[in-house]
């Protein structure tokens, strides 16, 4: 089979006006950024405002292991087969960020023949979106030390800031830094450290934000430090809202791309799956559901931190229900999470899968008490054999659930046209979505509530930190939020290493952080990485491009 | 009169193909961003290749003062009147850098009714050529610092490490910094520092590049590091260079718009005047004279610094030969040359406009020696009286160089139609453009040439890390570059408080840089700032948006 990146530089493209035309977007709606992206204007929204929404589907996984789920494949397989049965379908995806695309994992559109093009720019620039977050981001920050520079008029206390400056760029030498340095001229000394762009806050407001002014007011409600008198210091304190939505008025409109069968796609927004909630933006997945019958769309990592947070976080906070969930696994995972090591994966096992099975269960049961019918999709590989299907079916026919052996990634859309099936007929069931807990409850009773009914967790422990850091939350008058997980994702626990559907497990939140502007309580579980790092021979050394502008070696 | 954003706003802009039409562009060789900004593509070039060259203009100007000269409005306005007086004209701008717009500068983009538009998005993040060489300088950086995570084979000493992050931002905070903090994990500790963007080598490159092969190469030369061994460390010993340039693919495409008039404009590259040489790019500068019978481009600052290198470097470099020079002065700036206060401008002072004279005429002896045609543009305010501007005249007649009154500011193109007129004619004069030094003397030389033919000084004298640093130089067999001298733009010598025309001065060359990517030899004289701070009272702080998606407060 061909690369990736041989299968997208293959693919034929249409003009990005045809894709919008067949959705029925008007011309002077397009704001093109070359032959094949685009973003809508705001002035859409307006005209669409009254129309009736189509079906949101959310794609999530079980947690993630070295042999790949392929959840955005399979979003992408879902979305092309959706008119192979004559259903009239878009998807809505989150934007990679730059910095991993010169580490170790290369692109983020999709594999094989369900793939999101155009894949270079998609994977590189795209349309600027992560640069405007950066320069928003970046921007508050020179305004609070320039501030601290100037005067101090607010009292600032430089060992208690909390806002970060962000790069989208894997470098672990700016984690933790000391700027200011040089004497008198040059600033005032003190700590600070680089998060990568996906990880900060502005990137979550972008996600979770309605409109332009919603989107300045959360800017404002960004708490970026405390005084020495230990006051809050929001963003609107620096009168910095107003010139970050400025830098921010073309990031907020969603991008229009296509897949390699020309299924239209939004691609916008892409915060943190942990740190954040990991989810594509708000406003693009609304228009989606105003273009289409039926909108595609996924959420970062498994479905305990990524399918949790698109339900309770960014559903209940945009009025959204999905009315089915497509659950992605593989069988090489399953048997991971059974214990076989990666190398052996390809080995049939039928007892690792059979060990392995109690992961997928718990996160199909996870997603039923949200009240939205479930669809499992397997993702095919050509070492699964006979025996091992006939024991996954068996166990998804037990448990009531529908289930889809997919090939969109050989195959493309036509690969997942069973899956397809079964996810409308899912749509038509009956559905009654809620969230997990309800916002009015106490901060710690919200936490324990997804540690126990998602995790399986026996119970949870907090730091001191966290405990005084949750009383201080509930002082603000914020104990209202909801709560954005920051946990391993490897693992139903905040251990990494215990696989499968782990019991009686406790869990440690050592920090609770606010994000104002965004709305939500960050509860972190261990130690959470905000800046990757690039490995030893990392993906930038192979990229390089022809003579002729062509990109090699982006996979 | 109506400010800067009100003339813009409410500017009657052509669809940007339709701009592009008027150049003979064809559709599939533009690539829109937007609807009023595009870049064209690499096959114009192959196309055009065997097309006559336009007629090259330069725009220069005195030493800059606070009361402004208009050097970029008066290119714009230039631009407009040439097809009033039934010329092809073109303008070659360079783009602004984002960090400024929110300190004290707000945008720069023209004035009044001469400037190129959309306003807000030149001025913003227009089509990203900035946050792509932002890109491409940082992941540069984090791959030096993740060599020496991964073991350090090339054995880089971390204390000699010459290639500084960046960012498009005022943030002085950034100056001087520790990274690599934090334990094994988290990279070595060592001192670092940010530069403004346009201020990196990258962007000199990108300017100076003729194509992308040679971009690639020039970055593959970016001296990064000494060794231990103090042996060089090169891009291309870290495999950075092909990645750098998937990052820089588009951002090396000329970007198309038009000014207030519809005139085409290139706006394309925009590297610092003092630390680099301060010209758009060469590849727009190329394109321009291919697609019109003249093109208008201008260089940073005065003519000392932006025109000298224009002529030493850009034209030579990429084999141009301008066929006139314009030179941008007002009569309130040659007023604040003779010793007037910028609050005392508006009232009459032929004494003091006398007394500054002489740095004016400094400036066009300056541009006759490369050989070309000058003509004066003076850059008209209500408050010059009928007796300074006979004054001006009367010396510029004694000097024999044609000038032209204009108010291209208050009128546009029509204001600048005398100057078209004589600019046209300076055109067809005889001309014999030449550098002002031969590449193959000695580095001491070529500085000296410089500093005594233009600068007007009595000598220069070397600290001894700039002693040494042109002996390291040379023995890397890198003498025989051309000299890019950095000093300060308020005089003619490197002492800011000397204005009017000083003589018998020092030139004190305190460091000495190889930017070997580039192709040039920096050469630094008193303290250059390559990463500006913000003010006490920032633009960004009356910068808005309303809900509308209008941008309020820039400037």
């Amino acid at each position: 089979m061909l690369s990736d990146i041989e299968i997208a530089s293959a693919a034929k493209m249409l003009p990005i006006d045809q894709i919008a035309r067949s959705l029925g977007v008007l011309p002077e709606e397009l704001e093109p950024y070359g032959r094949y992206k685009a973003k809508l204007a705001e002035s859409i929204y307006k005209r669409l405002a009254d129309r009736e929404n189509g079906k949101l589907i959310l794609v999530t996984a079980i947690n993630p292991t070295p042999a790949g789920e392929g959840k955005t494949t399979t979003t992408v397989g879902l979305g092309e087969a959706m008119p192979r049965i004559g259903k009239k379908a878009i998807i809505a995806l989150r934007e990679p960020s730059l910095g991993p695309v010169f580490g170790v994992k290369g692109g983020a559109a999709g594999g094989g023949y369900s793939q999101v093009v155009p894949m270079e720019d998609i994977n590189l620039h795209f349309t600027g979106d992560m640069h405007a977050i950066t320069a928003a981001n970046n921007l508050l920050c020179a305004l609070i030390d320039n501030h601290i520079q100037q005067g101090n008029v607010l009292g600032i206390d430089p060992r208690r800031i909390l806002f970060k400056r962000c790069l989208d760029m894997n470098d672990r030498a700016l984690r933790h830094t000391i700027i200011g340095l040089g004497g008198k001229a040059n600033g005032t000394p003190r700590e600070d450290g680089f998060q990568i762009t996906v990880a900060s806050e502005v990137m979550a407001i972008l996600c979770l934000a309605a409109d332009l002014p919603d989107l300045k007011k959360r800017l404002g409600d960004i708490l970026v430090a405390y005084t020495y008198a230990g006051d809050p210091v929001y963003c609107r304190d620096l009168k910095a809202e107003g010139s970050m939505t400025a830098l921010l008025k073309d990031a907020i409109k969603p991008n229009l791309i296509q897949t390699l069968e020309n299924t239209p796609a939004l691609m916008h927004g892409g915060p943190f799956a942990n740190i954040a909630h990991g989810c594509n933006s708000v406003r693009a997945t609304k228009l989606a559901l105003k273009l289409a019958d039926y909108c595609i769309t996924e959420a970062g990592f498994g479905s305990d931190l990524g399918a949790e947070k698109f339900m309770d976080i960014k559903c209940r906070m945009a009025g959204l229900a999905p009315s089915a969930v497509v659950l992605v696994a593989t069988i090489r995972a399953l048997k991971y999470n059974g214990g076989v090591a990666k190398a052996d994966l390809s080995q049939e096992n039928v007892e690792a899968l059979k060990k392995g099975l109690p992961n997928l269960e718990k996160h199909i049961e996870n997603m039923k008490k949200f009240g939205v019918p479930v669809v499992v999709a397997i993702n095919r590989f050509g070492t699964d054999t006979d025996a091992e299907i006939a024991v996954l079916s068996e166990a998804m026919e037990k448990n009531g659930v529908a289930f889809s052996l997919c090939e969109h990634f050989a195959k493309g859309g036509e690969g997942a046209m069973d899956l397809a099936e079964k996810v409308v007929a899912a749509c038509e069931e009956p559905s009654d979505f809620h969230p997990i807990y309800e916002l009015d409850r106490p901060v710690e009773e919200k936490i324990e509530t997804i540690c126990r009914e998602i995790y399986g967790a026996a119970g949870v422990e907090y730091s001191a930190a966290a405990k005084k850091a949750i009383k201080d939350i509930t002082a603000l008058g914020k104990g209202g939020l909801p709560i954005c997980m920051a946990k391993t994702q490897y693992s139903l626990s905040d251990n990494q290493k215990l696989l499968g559907r782990p019991e009686g497990f406790t869990i440690h939140v050592g920090e609770v952080r606010l994000s104002a502007g965004a709305g939500f309580i960050v509860v972190q579980t261990g130690d959470i990485m905000t800046m990757p790092g690039l490995p030893k021979v990392p993906a930038a050394n192979q990229i390089d491009v022809d003579e002729d502008g062509q990109i090699l070696g982006l996979f």
